[in-house]
């Protein structure tokens, strides 16, 4: 492995990371042949996309994620960076480089993943999906994601499969579309960025979509953003609300509240992916089955302990915790059956995602699940034809 | 072992454990001789706090915290319990039952104690300390809590030593009582629980209370308390707020303000101990290195990664977390030095979290380290005579 891993895990970015690095061949398998990637929480947005978010960013107002989105959608130019500011551990001056990656789902996209021995991304419209928009403009360009989506998945149908965007602000109309995408446009499943609104899907209005992906037997992944107004108050210093922190105590209270809310027990074949190795809550399983069984409180719903939600209604990925440490704990903690890989591209570069996996101390069979066979069973992705 | 563990794991009170249970023998140390156990989150409280903390409940207001001191401290008999109502999954009930035993701080404890195998208690008040009374009782309540434990410990010194608590809400008054605590009353560091008024400890405000921990070189535990109020809306359903899930998000959230605020470059040997096998921070160590690196954001001042605060700054308990796979993966990521054993009495029962550390797969070495080495060392607790 000759990786220069030190300047990568800095956070170079991806397109630099390709011209510097030699080609990354991943580890053969048993018989020769290379084992499968798939990599399953992968952004892109459609340039359609821009115009309103930076009429949400004129906006303004208390939601912290306008401090990422002023970033990657501002319009302030690169030439406008400091002088000398790179890619590195800058993370502010990173999120500048980042909107042709995401709006790229063709040439460049696939250069990077042939660069890095990466088969297959699993597609999903970026941080904060259509979600920060008023209903109609939010509906309208969630069918118009979906669309550019399996466009996309068409002309490239061994490389991409991809993820439908919703708009949570009609219920019901998300749940047409989501029926759209599966039965229709033939797409793998549904993302939606954590609250919509301040609101969680545990409230009952946003009940059809939990039906509807029930009803479509496809999973929901659930990818974080920054914490709802309602707790933004110690997030809003330091930059708490994203990626290093807000993000993840967002998701893993989303995924609370389904839980104890009981909307798991109503919906028992909801299927639900989370990404960041399951945003800490593997680790903090056996304090919240001791603290939250069955009975545990009044106003708690659940009919079973959390971890056994997670072992019916719940898979997770590696999605920017590259840490075989926690891998290892994921995997004996769920069962090797509730964990995929994933790159998080592009706010996170391909080739030590990809380093990671190839390092990673885990049997054949384990590597198979994790590298491909899981996603393909869980989003239903067609196996590779070789 | 003969442990009922199922019905203890329930949740079964101490007491009625006692009784069930025969005394616990620890495993020997290779030598013939039992290896010490401190525990070292063990809550008391003392009669003069119950009638201030009724009348906080009595004035009511947002604070979530007020869910569970209803509970134990709520003017509610046990008589008037649900017939039937057991200690057992349901934590309400259990609650109810807890204020005889944070009362005790004599034979009681001690038999407990002695029916477990459990040699030291590291006394702490119980949440939420003299937070939330107004700033003089605050203060005079400290004072007598110190005084009272003080009192404690000399009756047994052998078998209790202690953290003080102190008045956030008076930052200069702290300072001279945390003097006090270290220099006249012998006592081994500080517990704050989380928040004080809705603000954290990186607020220079409170950086008397800091400076004082730094110069008198004695540990500051960071004991969880219910998230702030401005961070609570999602907690104030489902009883999220509590063990389950809030506690570890509001303490994990002041962990982090403290890191990226760059208090602990400006007090560089403060010591700093978290409970709850780290409050999941070790699982999310190397994505707080990779987002978290300094010049990561504008707006963030730490000069260091957040894993070089954590081997320089903190040590961790595992405090209410019995997993064997968590204890291990805390060792591996944080340093066998950096983990320390603790019931959480009387929230958690000692006999199950006796079982937890006698059946960890651990070397000589770290069992020695994690059962009382490390407590030693970091609490300045004096070695067993033996």
């Amino acid at each position: 492995m000759n990786i220069n891993r030190r300047m990568v895990l800095g956070g170079i970015s991806t397109a630099a990371a390709a011209a510097v690095l030699p080609v990354e061949i991943s580890r053969p398998a048993p018989d020769g042949t290379r084992v499968r990637k798939i990599a399953t929480e992968e952004a892109f947005v459609i340039p359609e996309m821009i115009g309103p978010l930076r009429d949400v960013l004129r906006r303004g107002g208390p939601n912290l994620d306008l401090k990422l989105l002023a970033l990657i959608y501002g319009e302030v130019s690169a030439a406008a960076l400091p002088s000398g500011a790179m890619p590195g551990a800058n993370r502010d001056a990173f999120a500048r480089t980042l909107l042709p990656l995401l709006l790229d789902i063709d040439a460049g996209r696939l250069g990077d993943m042939d660069a890095n021995g990466v088969d297959v991304h699993l597609l999903s419209l970026g941080i904060p999906g259509v979600q920060m928009f008023e209903r109609d403009t939010a509906v309208a360009l969630a069918t118009l994601t979906n669309d550019r989506l399996s466009e996309a998945v068409r002309r490239h149908p061994t490389r991409f499969c991809g993820l439908a965007a919703f708009a949570p602000q009609d219920p019901n109309a998300a749940a047409k579309e989501m029926e759209r995408a599966i039965n229709s446009l033939k797409l793998n499943g549904f993302l939606v960025n954590s609250h919509t609104d301040n609101a969680y899907l545990d409230a009952p209005r946003f009940w059809p979509i939990l039906e509807a992906a029930e009803a479509l037997d496809a999973p929901l992944y659930i990818h974080p953003r920054a914490p709802s107004d309602g707790m933004a108050a110690p997030f809003g210093d330091y930059r708490l609300e994203g990626s290093a922190w807000g993000y993840g105590v967002e998701t893993g209270t989303h995924v609370m509240r389904l839980i104890f809310s009981g909307v798991l027990d109503r919906f028992p074949r909801l299927r639900i992916v989370i990404g960041h190795m399951g945003e800490a809550l593997p680790f903090w399983m056996w304090r919240l089955d001791f603290m939250g069984a069955p009975g545990s409180r009044a106003g708690r719903k659940n009919q079973l302990k959390p971890s056994e939600y997670f072992q019916r209604n719940f898979a997770i990925t590696t999605s920017g915790v590259e840490d075989p440490l926690a891998l290892r704990f994921a995997i004996d903690k769920l069962g090797v059956d509730h964990v995929m890989w994933a790159i998080d591209y592009p706010y996170q570069a391909t080739a030590p995602a990809v380093a990671f996996l190839d390092a990673a101390s885990l049997s054949d069979q384990e590597r198979a699940k994790i590298s491909y066979q899981n996603a393909e069973r869980i989003f239903r992705i067609a196996p590779s034809r070789q």
